[in-house]
């Protein structure tokens, strides 16, 4: 590879984040040389449509309408990926590191996936792959978890990465607004795609999840073997009855340590109101790292968009180039060369306390009913509310219970009896409660 | 330098720090082998007592009282600095880097002060010198200055970054207990030093203000710019006036660069009570980091303590390590080669709104006159309140007022006039309300 004083870039992809980056380097390319001591150049764009007009002025740069024009190109240092998706894209990034290019990408769905699979050929071609902006925008998570905590144990990693969501709950929380209604919201102001069923229903998250267990535990990049849920079936009262009892309802992606292995999972969870992950409100994002030196540590900010995450692809160029520019391709590993290999713990035996509603026929004996099921199983009763019926012609009355610590499993088994009892009418609500209390 | 396998450390002061650094890096040695391929070795360590009783298997390190044996042993690739001070530390890095040893340290005062001439001599012997365990323990804000946010603008730092101060603010808010019964808790607690003026006068936080905003910025450590007032005058009564008002008082170290310069202060300030750093709490350290790509980024965590201090220790020297074994030493540098050279501004030209308190004798026409006194600055109001009197027999009423945006220099002849007037008694209280709101 080129170790000449220019570093040479090839974009493929030119969207938002492509745009964004590409103005933001010409801007900024005289403070970069200064850092870093060599100069950056696009030398190759692909688009998509040659034709279209774009507020972009492109100086000398070639366009082209073949992605692999770029990839294959001799001149090309750093392949920016920002085409998203993972057919082509996989196919990009693939024959870019055969011809020992080094790869910036943005692209989740990608890393997720086909992650073990890129880092690898990148390892045996000694080229450099990164993906900063892969995760949570402009937040420096993976850099974070990759450099600044190596000395720690990690204990877990949990996270408000999916700005849709965040920002459906927080609109739902505060305006007092349906699922639906907020929804249709988000897509008028941007903060959520036409489709948004990759998002609220947790793909989205579980991907950066499964970027960020993978760092942070040092293992494979393992999409496939994490417990999904989204936030499409949230109703407002309860984020209503969660709020009486001092609680929030956030999106989570969690990683644990736990001594059977590691738990993976995404999913709407209380957690207590006046926690830090509780702030992270709108389309922001939040991680908080445990580490057993570090000690708690968060990280917040904007979790996408074209500036935010452009200002992460930029921090990955910058780092290839200078690896390059200073011979130290051989850079630091994102993970050990050797992973490591916990056992993937089912969710059925994740531990917490547990958020249940349930609508009860309004006659006496119901709540005893109840705890005597909770009682059959072991588990305490922090709060149990009978609350006002919401309509009182029904003659049914919602009751809402917090336990102590049990398992999945448990709660699943003590649902199910509860559903088939007589005494209640209708389906059982039940979400975790996260304490953030990790059994390592 | 040495590029074999084991790059061996030499550890100078062996405190709470050192001990903490040494038992994690014993640790986890095999783990961070398997990250940057290369061994970690501590070869000798000086404390200041070889008598002492230490909780920490040595193993075959060798223990000096000399410091100056372990920054001229031969075999010693990385020195790590956590005696403190400015004197023997100045020397001690000095000679350690005329003798082609790289530095890691902890040492805020000594880069606040003398960064310049360490940075400087570091980059002619070709040696690296690394300092994130400087700033705001665990929290990786060094590296995301220098590194993760390299394609922005800095529009402004602001950071919560002195333990000591942030306690006793949160105590004193909560407890409603004074500034010098909090401090005496905080004593007993380990949270505050047997003499904390260093802390709570805002010394401590000047110096990591110095850091941070010449890695930001990329200009000088200038320290001796920095206007610094501490928390030492503050009253109970101003924080309770500040949250009926919906703020709280937070010890801010603010660089902010504005059309005439950089602005570079620390002292304490209002803050809107849903700002995210008004939940940073207790001994919690916060940093918020505004670029014109990132926009709003926070990183929030444990800002003191041995083991969240040896984390970033830890992260240093890995990164160090790295650089050496992969050879690439002349690694990006923190600040430009060539620095940027901003104007600082005076403090009194510095903009913000204020929370003014006066003493007012109880009678007819004083809110009028405070009114005259500020249209007369052609500032607005944006509240005043006439409290009742704390002592009825005393007849004096106190008034709160908060002010629209003005200069430093305005409000402190606002706050002449008003301490001369017939109306008022005693002193007045003024501080600034801050509101993020970057004027560039």
């Amino acid at each position: 590879m080129s170790s000449s004083k220019i570093i040479k870039l090839g974009f493929v992809g030119f969207g938002t984040v492509g745009q964004s980056t590409f103005i933001a380097l010409q801007r900024n390319l005289c403070q970069i040389k200064k850092q870093i001591g060599c100069e950056l150049e696009v030398v190759s764009v692909a688009v998509n449509d040659l034709e279209k007009k774009r507020d972009v002025n492109l100086g000398g740069v070639t366009l082209t309408n073949d992605p692999f024009e770029v990839v294959l190109d001799p001149n090309v240092d750093i392949v920016v990926e920002l085409i998203g998706g993972t057919e082509i894209a996989r196919e990009l990034v693939s024959v870019a590191i055969a011809n020992g290019k080094h790869v910036v990408t943005a692209n989740k769905a990608l890393i997720a996936i086909f992650g073990d699979e890129i880092l690898l050929s990148a390892q045996n071609e000694k080229t450099l792959i990164r993906f900063e902006a892969a995760v949570a925008g402009s937040i420096p998570i993976v850099k974070a978890l990759s450099e600044s905590v190596r000395g720690n144990r990690i204990k877990a990693v949990v996270g408000i990465i999916n700005g849709t969501c965040n920002f459906v709950l927080s609109e739902m929380a505060t305006k007092h607004v349906s699922f639906a209604s907020i929804l249709g919201e988000a897509q008028r102001l941007g903060y959520a795609e036409a489709d948004p069923s990759f998002d609220v229903m947790g793909t989205d998250a579980g991907h950066k999840l499964a970027i960020l267990s993978a760092i942070a535990f040092g293992t494979k990049f393992q999409f496939d073997k994490i417990h999904v849920e989204g936030i499409q079936d949230i109703l407002l009262e309860d984020i209503a009855y969660a709020k009486e009892l001092g609680y929030q309802v956030k999106h989570l992606a969690i990683a644990v340590k736990t001594p059977g292995g590691l738990e993976l999972r995404v999913h709407p969870a209380l957690i207590p109101l006046d926690h830090i992950l509780a702030s992270v409100d709108g389309v922001v994002n939040g991680i908080l790292v445990d580490g057993d030196l570090s000690g708690p540590l968060m990280l917040s900010g904007a979790g996408a968009g074209g500036d935010a995450t452009a200002s992460a692809v930029i921090s990955d160029i910058i780092d290839v180039a200078s690896a390059i520019y200073t011979g130290g391709i051989k850079a630091r590993a994102l993970r050990p060369e050797k992973l490591l290999d916990y056992p993937i713990t089912s969710f059925t035996e994740s531990v917490s306390g547990y958020y249940v509603r349930v609508e009860a026929k309004d006659k006496p004996g119901v709540l005893a009913e109840i705890s005597r099921v909770l009682a059959s199983f072991n588990v305490s009763i922090e709060a149990i509310q009978q609350k006002e019926a919401r309509d009182v012609a029904s003659a049914k009355v919602p009751i809402v219970i917090l336990t102590g610590r049990m398992t999945e499993r448990a709660i699943r088994e003590v649902c199910e009896i509860l559903a088939s009892s007589d005494s209640i009418i209708g389906g059982v609500i039940c979400y975790k409660v996260e304490d953030f209390q990790w059994a390592n």
